[in-house]
């Protein structure tokens, strides 16, 4: 019988590092769904490439330089003085059995996906405002120099993995490296237009899909079966065997208490449970149970799940408020802070050599010192890399492609739910610049210190003419223009999502090879009553707000209003249009 | 060679349990898109959340107590009379190699994504009006305590095990339980405002994402060969073997029958092929397949997919109707209906033991009996948790909680999909209490007995004043404003979405720690035309209805109309707004 | 130990067949997701349903019919000349052992779902336009008969496998199957209304949801692993773990190099790099790398993948531009042209026996050979089916089912996203037949030209009357009436969706078998503006555009206005409407 033969190779070794690496690829549709499903929808086409493009290059760089450098080695002995292993070009050696009882090509597959997945982290917190082209460029260096040095010291048999350093499955090797690179990234970048006011304060820029960004957790948490589970790379032997069931509990584990008290915590600080800091939350338990998920304890692990719990929620407030680093998606708390946290904890948690267990600190600091050097040797890289980027290529878009969104100013792809009616707003809920402090009384104050002129004469139903003054114009202008009429003394308006028409020309744009017209384009209408406020002061205002001298800036037209009613009051006439609300 | 060492767990069993496992996980993302997108936008969010907490509060509780109530026994060889387990708290027991040849840990991870299972099918049945504290109290009690009892009968060699009862993979000891849970859950909550009129006739509530639950059908189909095949929890020897594929077989094919023959159904009773109802079907057939999936040939599990598209059609329609229990997702019909009538098809058409091939009916009489004490169990105890839970906690949301959505109310989230344009109702498509009964004819005659008393006089165009009347309001109020104009004979409205835009105080709202201003408000404006009919008439009665007192009863404009024109007829002026259509 | 016993069935083999059935039974996840994102939400519905129902009825009929044609010999030994297999109705053999060392009911499942993979890749290419009865039909026909006869050839012992033919995993046995047939039924049907303006150019219909259809892609590429690697059938001893390991590499290898040489084509072809193209370029890899994953390198992968890129964008704009056949996911230009080059091409590369490393041919005669007479043996088949289904049961639906859904019109189903605002037109985004030219100095002149006659003569503000018409219309006419304003003289005006309130009697229709009445439906209203265009002209070009004598036609507004700006110029009254953008 066949399954008796002996051989080189294991097949359940195989099968089990092989099924590992299927479920780590998916982790590219998890991650994909979260950045796209927690960003706007104006962006999510451009997402949605970054991450594969993340994938199809890391796959082809990986195997053309960056396996060599992260496990090279002269007949799989020696290394480079345990800091980059010796460059194989198009990967001609051969590593069958080498690290493990499998072929070359089921180590390369595997190591492939948890390359592409430290790439991947990066977009999400560089999402809304990057370059595509310099992303490219960003994504092509990290798999090929950055993560397979630091992957070479801690997995290739390099300088830590000889002091004895722990990272399982890569809360540092591959969630902390792309985490950091995730700050230095934001941080460069600096935030999305409208992110901070002009008082500092962060501003909340809504998600376009919380249920694809849900869909993209739940596939990371069962892609994480694989990615930690797998990383046994053995299924043989009651030691493996064993060991790969108790890091299934323990990375469940993990998730599980990350994620409750995740949801405590919102609940507690925010008042109401939060859903995308709680899906965050799951992702944070995650990130920090890879490092020590073979050593740790399921209790270990629940405390774990719990400390990060915590990073999490204070760490993305931390980057958010404190460093004021634009980070869309939570990418620094989850992947740089719950990485690191993680990798030290492990030092902690860890049953035969944690400290809590052992009481000797020597595992912890060479835990700490790991992540410290591996802190370093991102940051300084990328900080090099992305300034390299931005003085030759440039790093981000210019402020009106930002504002149209990278679907269409970088891909061409006029809507990526061109069947649905967008928003009135992109940033429709709450996200806007503050309004000028405006109580009540001061609006209607100022309304009856404005001697009321009247260009239209004609009294109708009442002695006082109404009129209504409709606004047709771009809606990147919306929130201009909310501001400018509320300094005249207007706070009561209605806002309509249109289509204007008119031809385009000279901008032709493709949509796979096809070109197409553009005669529908979005506009907004806001309708504004007055009768205290003179026609002539709104209409002034919207032209100097308005006005860019482009085609598509817009019109005003003015009507006549026979009569106004405000429910809640009962009045009618120009009173109801006091004290709006 | 390390793969021929023999050791105490069998390499290819604890695969085959563990990617079971990861695959059962997985249902979670199935249970969360098909309960998502088969409810409304408004409370994507809050189902989520539900979805998400059911398997981290499960995957804890069980781990604690659970399991031990479910698997425990003394020296795992006796238990408490066959009722319970022994419980071991914070599972401290040694279970390797008792419930199979792999570790505890790996029965563990199992067993733990099975009881989520459970408890995550009762939150579609009790989707968008049901507490979410509430939601979390029960997710708790079922994975700490229902489940496990009725567990440890059927799985943990309990009473029902030593009769003899069959369930391979849950359709009662998962399915059942959740389904039942979801049925006292359901009716002891009431339906959803606006699901049954005031003839007491169900109304569609149609879902906001036909495709997401579509996605959610395959993801569970899917992971259901994990669920079914992976329940040998044995990959060693031929029977076992044969065994495996033989499940995937009968798995496949009772979904497969059960789908098309869903289909066929509703192809008959309703004139065409009804979609979510077909989904339904598809997963009609994987639950009642699940008991007997070991025990019957492919043309049994053809036969028992057949039966169960009648169940899960007809099932539905009774709960709807008949019970009037208001189900979003049919997860009564699905789970709790097709689970016991799979159990109890099992011994009819299991090869060996069923009425079909023996002629005997000992066997059917045990699954009967199991089928029969496992829904006292469930439904006893749940109807006192949900009774003590409404008497403590409250069950269900506010009526105004449960009109503006969950996703706002219970977790601050102004909306999952904030890029795009809400319908104008979540209830737009044709779910509204029912107009009064007014024929064409009926309305004419009404606008033209009242005298028509104009309050502008100013004729224009014609001899007849005509006059639009623009009401703005809170969406809530659409429905009511609709009848309300109806009833004073006008017909014809038109209605659009709009944001108003007020200053929102008192009212902060977190969404990731970040405070929300909220200024722009989602309102609607329906516009109306009249001539015979009195604007009066008109304004008052909206007055009336819009009326709260509060802030955001909105504003009534009155416009002088020069002409109307009726494409259909060519009818201008006032006979153009004769016989609305 | 259980795992040392010895007998009929391997372990790792079984275990490695089932989970690739797992995945390849996924795949028709993706296809859901690529296909419905792909195309308009008015047919998600219907879409969904095609990919569901291929399944069940692929499952039922492979089983009754299709494995015996393809697999059934006598005694496992001899066959029907190699043409067919002996039919085995519901399969009632014994195949255990006859295709590995696996259960007969393992082989079963997992070529089950390698058959309905074929009928699915139909779906795509015929979507949005093709009767739901008349495409189960065909589904039903290519699952019993079209797929297992060139299946036999090629993978039952048939002429062409005796040949020495390969195709390792199905690029040609299932891909260009389905990809032949797609060609066949797309040219049959005729494209979509609106694909192809009246000068014979293809317009871009953008689909409704790029994130899915990329979510598709992702979940295919994952399920890929499975189809190709589970194909070995094998998973013991050197050759086939080493093969396994192998072939996920040049899977992913060809995957990847396809992706970025398409990102990279569309850049330099299309100025910008084209989303949903690349997401085809990554299945045109995968298509490609099918046939000889096993047989070629990881740098012979590499080239394919390149290759693939180059068929995939070249053969969907040669589909598109050159033969005028409507395939609205590109499913020809994916699995025909890919599928038949990758076989092909596998001639080429093949380490062993491909003419770059042979300098023989005799292989690569073999592969094209194959191409060709499977290419023959479906499009002969599938122009007979398919012209025999349109003569007897009509295989398009109608026009005017085609602009308003075939979810509602086949299923019932008034919206897949009752709770979104639709886009205003399907096809919203620059897909509508062109406008007459109009240069804008023409449109100036034309308007003077009319003789300025006003209906309505009440000067304000200015010596010259302003009017709002204001039409209401039924969404499928707003192409028309646009054309129709613009050949009056109108360019600009604003559209907006809208809600008309209407009665609608006898057409019940049926959602979950709860009756609907439908009394909110879809409209659009065109506001224009206009001094020195008549009001009547408008009016009655409106009129007569949209008149159809049916209840629905709409109505038409007409107001004064008092003054209009135009920002830009700052120009007032009836300048501002001068020179319309």
């Amino acid at each position: 019988m066949q399954f008796l033969e002996v051989g080189q190779f294991s097949p359940t070794d195989t099968i089990w590092v092989l099924v590992g690496a299927v479920l780590v690829f998916f982790m590219q549709a998890g991650f994909a769904m979260v950045e796209t499903g927690f960003t706007r929808a104006k962006n999510a086409g451009n997402i949605i490439m970054k991450n594969l493009m993340d994938f199809a290059i890391g796959t082809l760089i990986f195997w053309i330089l960056g396996y060599g450098l992260m496990f090279g080695s002269d007949a799989a002995g020696g290394d480079l003085g345990g800091f980059i292993g010796v460059p194989d070009l198009f990967l001609r050696g051969n590593y069958d059995g080498v690290f493990g009882a499998f072929s070359g090509s089921t180590h390369l597959i595997f190591q492939t996906v948890f390359c592409a997945t430290a790439a991947t982290i990066v977009s999400g917190a560089m999402a809304e405002r990057t370059k595509f082209a310099s992303y490219l460029m960003y994504s092509f260096i990290i798999s090929a120099v950055i993560y397979p040095v630091s992957g070479h010291w801690i997995w290739g048999g390099g300088w830590l993995a000889q002091l004895g350093f722990h990272d399982f499955a890569g809360s540092t090797a591959v969630h902390m490296v792309g985490g950091v690179a995730a700050l230095v990234g934001a941080k460069i970048l600096g935030p999305r237009i409208g992110k901070y006011g002009k008082d500092g304060k962060p501003r909340a820029i809504l998600g376009h899909s919380v249920t694809l960004g849900a869909l993209g957790v739940f596939i990371l948490w069962f892609c994480w079966f694989g990615f930690n589970g797998a990383s046994t790379v053995c299924a043989t032997g009651d030691d493996a065997l064993r060991s790969m069931g108790d890091i299934f509990v323990t990375t469940n584990m993990a998730a599980a208490s990350a994620t409750l008290v995740t949801l405590i915590i919102t609940w507690v600080r925010y008042g109401k449970p939060d859903v995308s800091m709680t899906l965050n939350g799951s992702l944070a338990g995650l990130v920090a149970i890879t490092a020590g998920c073979d050593l740790v304890s399921p209790a270990g692990a629940f405390a774990i799940g719990i400390i990060a719990a915590f990073v999490v929620v204070f760490g993305i407030e931390f980057v958010d408020k404190k460093l004021k680093i634009d980070d869309p998606v939570g990418a620094i708390g989850v992947h740089a802070m719950c990485g690191a946290s993680g990798t030290i904890l492990t030092g902690l948690f860890a049953v035969n050599d944690g400290l809590f267990y052992t009481g000797r600190a020597d595992f912890l600091g060479i835990q700490l010192l790991g992540v410290v050097v591996v802190i370093a040797w991102v940051a300084v890289t990328m900080i090099i890399i992305f300034n390299a980027i931005k003085a030759t290529m440039g790093l981000r878009v210019s402020e009106q492609e930002e504002i149209a969104g990278l679907d269409i100013e970088e891909h061409g792809l006029m809507s990526a739910y061109a069947d649905f009616m967008p928003a009135v707003s992109g940033s429709s809920y709450g996200t806007e610049a503050p309004l000028p402090a405006l109580a009540a009384s001061d609006k209607v104050t100022r309304s009856e210190a404005v001697p009321v002129v009247h260009r239209y004469e004609k009294p109708v139903g009442s002695d006082v003419k109404i009129t209504k003054i409709e606004i047709i114009t771009r809606p990147s202008k919306l929130d201009d223009l909310k501001i400018a009429m509320n300094s005249v003394g207007i706070s009561g308006m209605t806002v309509t999502n249109v289509l204007g028409h008119g031809l385009q020309k000279g901008s032709a744009t493709f949509y796979r090879g096809v070109e197409m017209d553009v005669i529908l384009l979005p506009k907004v209408k806001m309708e504004i009553v007055v009768s205290k406020v003179p026609v002539e002061t709104v209409v002034d205002k919207a032209k100097e707000v308005l006005y860019t001298g482009k085609i598509g800036d817009g019109k005003i037209f003015v009507y006549d209003v026979e009569d106004v009613v405000k429910v809640r009051t009962g009045a009618n006439g120009v009173s109801a249009l006091q004290d709006e609300d």
